[in-house]
């Protein structure tokens, strides 16, 4: 391991965070919050110092291998979500710090599950870091989906396997340029033209119906991630504006399409676009879906089509894994309920912001299985998994499927360990499912209207855990945890 | 296919399950049962004129394929559950012939899940038949394991997938005799001996502690097949004693081992039984679980030991896939709880009466995790799966994995068709769990100390389909639901 390069990519990235830490100190400067604006400042001036501290020396071996570059995403992220949690307790917003690293962690892993009684309680400034903490989660992971994953197909774990030479920090930036910037263009594009829409809902007769521009501007970041944080108790819900709804379900949706998909509709290959596979598939989860709980709950709304609005409005929160709320759908019925906790698995396109085990994955896993039935029943046919025309690699199928194993493993552990905090069953089995899958609810005490304030300090730190591992797909996090000396 | 050949064969079934239906005859003309005689004496009549019809002409062409042998496979279990519920019905003892067919297919199954409120106001012919159908489920799990699995290793998907000419039905049985009679030699003997076992009870001063012989007959009946029908209300726990509750736990763990163990243990090869890495790690997890759940549940009941003689009871039933009761454990702390839960997932051996995912799946499902977690941590290592000292078949490591996505997909399916029929999830989700991991209780509506009597008649035919997918591993049921002329 290069541990001298690996501390030089830290310093530069705490020396990133500090300066990002300036932002919430101007939303305190305007809403006049001194206490936050000396957490962020005093912060943003400690992380920008040790941060040159850490790259006063540049390292003379640069090159990272696989294992460097997984040990430092992993790093990132946990130093992150502590070190971007000291202003919640130094501005008196979240006393107790395991509580804010939770919020901070569910911030970056853009999971959207809070530990707030009262979010409109806390101050304008630490609600934006919040809600910008998913903006840069959202952000982090596309990096993550350039450097490991180029043609953003499925050979993910494929790459990551063949430990070429390389790539050096250098090389991967020099190399993918051009495409962060395209990429990023179209994330900070599609962000601020969700808060464009929202402000329209200023034109509405009704006061309560209408978003203020801080609000459009958090929910907007909020759902650039599809994270969840709100600034309502009541999430979206608050507003109750049939406006307000279809927008930030139609941004839902497209913040959990395969980023590459908007590269061909900008240079106009539309019908490459739209016979993708995945996004097909996406589609026709979201559609039957969001049909099939409508017709479920149309009794409780007095009609298809406002229930309709309410169902497709939960199908995006759980399948994109956003986790905003219009409704608790923990009142729903029994098949509601159970639509919506399968598609937290599902999450969003590969190559999205969005979380759970991602469309592609469930694709395979699908066929796969069909596959497999096939094969059994006709053990002389060749039967291979087909994906978008082509044949899939049998190694990229392979590792699919064992992800799913690793993964439900995982899921297996957290449960058992969660178990020992003594909560419901219904809870502690949510919890870690919606904390690994990224989603933000779950059922019983941490619906919709509730929240994990229940928890105590190391069950946080366990789930905490988990929205990394769902975030970064296991692997990185294990590096770290399996660390050798050479 | 060749239908003529599995008509053939499953007119022999039909006939072999009317002459078994002539015991509970005689158990109904021991206790003057009337009702039950003359039931279980029509369909039995019918049952053999049936039988004997259908193979009184006996096909030229016999050989049969994979695809045949399968579906032959499948069609005998769903007969034998549909038919073996008939006298059910005609006797009263459970009117409705839905109730009837599950009851049937969770006997045949192994299951041991119940519909019935009042155990003990069912006649002794109908009790009989119940746990017999136990016996008999376990017995055909055998063939099965013989027909497929002869060197009894993990190699089922592998073999079923080369498909030979043949066996044909003829050879299996020449080729296999010895085996079969070993292996029902073994089965029956640790049957008798539980039996007798438990007939010591009548030694205690306690009158309740006390068993009678067709107590003792049809509990040993249910543990051999690792089924869980009781004929007290309160299962087990209805004898309150301590005697009881160790042969019962006893003789699930006996039950639960992969019985080609016993060859090895008759032919005095200890070393060689005991080195089993499947034996041992089954034995740790009941270990550990035991001890563990003890710890959860000391203050309960007042001592360690105490504990310990619930919390092993439980371990055992669950792993075992038995599903009996001494204790109703969803009043325990939802640690213990969870550790049940996943126990379900793991069950019996390979090569025993036992349900579940298997022990030797997890243990390779662990053990692929771990590899693949090496491979992505070190790409450069070539890293394969072993088991007892040998490197595991890739093609065996591939198709456990797909084996366990195919089966949580199943159940994914089943939990949303079931949520369909209104119950609370922790119903929904562990009544799927516990009918395809063959297991009996689950949490909520379904605890021990209730049954299935809440759900509507399609959703006990859907659980009735689980156990027997469940049963028979998936694939043979398939089959039946894709034959295609050639």
């Amino acid at each position: 391991m290069n541990y001298k390069m690996i501390g030089y990519l830290l310093g530069q990235i705490i020396r990133v965070l500090g300066l990002l830490m300036l932002l919430p100190v101007i939303v305190g400067i305007i809403y006049h919050e001194p206490a936050s604006i000396w957490a962020f400042l005093g912060m943003a001036a400690a992380l920008v110092i040790m941060g040159t501290l850490m790259t006063l020396k540049k390292p003379e071996k640069k090159d990272i291998y696989t294992r460097d570059g997984m040990a430092t995403v992993a790093a990132t992220w946990i130093l992150v979500s502590v070190l971007g949690a000291v202003p919640f307790t130094l501005a008196g917003a979240i006393p107790n710090f395991a509580d804010a690293v939770f919020e901070t962690a569910s911030g970056f892993t853009t999971t959207g599950a809070t530990i707030l009684n009262d979010i409109e309680s806390v101050d304008n400034a630490c609600l934006f870091w919040r809600s910008f903490s998913h903006f840069l989660g959202g952000m982090g992971v596309l990096i993550l989906i350039l450097a490991i994953l180029p043609q953003s197909d499925t050979r993910t774990m494929h790459l990551v396997r063949a430990e070429s030479p390389g790539p050096t920090a250098g090389k991967l930036t020099a190399k993918m340029s051009s495409s962060v910037r395209a990429l990023y263009g179209i994330y900070i594009g599609l962000t601020v033209l969700e808060m464009i829409l929202l402000l329209f809902s200023n034109f509405s007769p009704v006061p309560e119906h209408r978003m203020n521009f801080f609000e459009a501007l958090n929910t907007a970041l909020s759902t650039a991630g599809t994270g969840g944080f709100a600034l309502k108790n009541a999430s979206i819900a608050a507003y109750d504006s049939v406006y307000i709804d279809v927008i930030v379900t139609l941004f839902m949706l497209l913040f959990s399409v395969n980023f590459t998909l908007y590269y061909l509709i900008l240079t106009k290959k539309f019908a490459q676009a739209f016979k993708n596979e995945e996004l097909r598939f996406f589609l026709s989860i979201v559609a039957v879906s969001a049909v099939a709980i409508a017709f479920d709950i149309m009794k409780i709304y007095g009609g298809f089509f406002k229930a309709l609005r309410y169902s497709s409005f939960q199908v995006l929160t759980m399948i994109s894994t956003a986790g905003f709320a219009t409704a608790d759908f923990t009142e729903w019925p029994f098949f509601s309920q159970m639509i919506l906790l399968l598609l937290m698995f599902v999450g969003g396109c590969a190559g999205s912001t969005g979380g759970g085990l991602k469309v592609m994955r469930i694709l395979l896993l699908c066929k796969t299985a069909f596959r497999e039935i096939k094969c059994v029943l006709n053990p002389r046919a060749v039967v291979s998994v087909k994906c978008d025309g082509k044949a899939v690699d049998k190694e990229i199928v392979r590792s699919v499927s064992f992800y799913f194993v690793l993964f439900m493993l995982l899921a297996a552990v957290s449960m058992l360990l969660l178990s020992l905090d003594g909560h419901d069953v219904g809870t502690t089995v949510t919890a870690v499912i919606t904390c690994l899958n990224n989603v933000g609810p779950g059922l019983s005490e941490i619906s919709p209207s509730g929240n994990f304030a229940g928890f105590s300090s190391w069950a946080k730190i366990l789930l905490s855990l988990d929205m990394l591992l769902g975030r970064l797909e296991i692997y990185p996090l294990l590096v770290l945890f399996t660390i050798r000396k050479k």
